[in-house]
């Protein structure tokens, strides 16, 4: 494998990165929902953990019932199992990025993982 | 653990997420280099894929060293035994996220893991 890769990210619905960087330990996604609108399904997951960044815009998740609150600069970890669903403000959309990785993969991470 | 944490990531030069969301599948930081600034060393990484996305500013990478320049809207992934290095552009701040993972960790994704 190439030792890295590079893509541009455009303004859009939802890119998926896996692919486009040959991703091994995880999946991206860089996602938009319009003003008013939802991802039009509730889910879970069988291993995997999910972080999501709200990078512009606001919203809500709702996760297991609670509705959580969502404007730029926050970060959610969301277990595997937990059932989540995310939606735009009527008067915003909601720009986010999610990432999912295995639950429990992470060994050693920064200094105990770096060679320097 | 709880089904999901959350945490507000304010302006600033570096914010370590791992402990904040009891990450378990990646470390994430959110980071901001002033402009004319640099990571003051090089590194690679023992067992970790990183993943890096330019959310604001520009400047440049430098991975086994061929300089890649970088802008808002590029995504990076660098393999663990790749020697990188950071610097923001002369004039501008460099405002990026890093995502560690293990690399090789990620079994199913999306539709595979996914419980609807």
């Amino acid at each position: 494998m190439k030792n890295y890769d590079k893509t541009k990210v455009e303004e859009g619905a939802r890119t998926e990165l896996h692919d486009k960087l040959h991703l091994t330990g995880a999946e991206v996604s860089v996602n938009c929902l319009p003003a008013g609108a939802c991802v039009p399904f509730v889910h879970s997951h069988k291993q995997n953990e999910e972080i999501y960044a709200v990078i512009g815009g606001a919203g809500k998740a709702v996760i297991d019932g609670e509705e959580i609150a969502l404007a730029a600069g926050d970060w959610l970890r969301v277990s595997p199992a937990a059932k989540r669903q995310f939606f735009a403000a009527d008067n915003a959309e909601l720009k986010y990025i999610c990432i999912q990785v295995k639950a429990g993969s992470l060994e050693g991470y920064t200094s105990a993982d770096a060679v320097i």
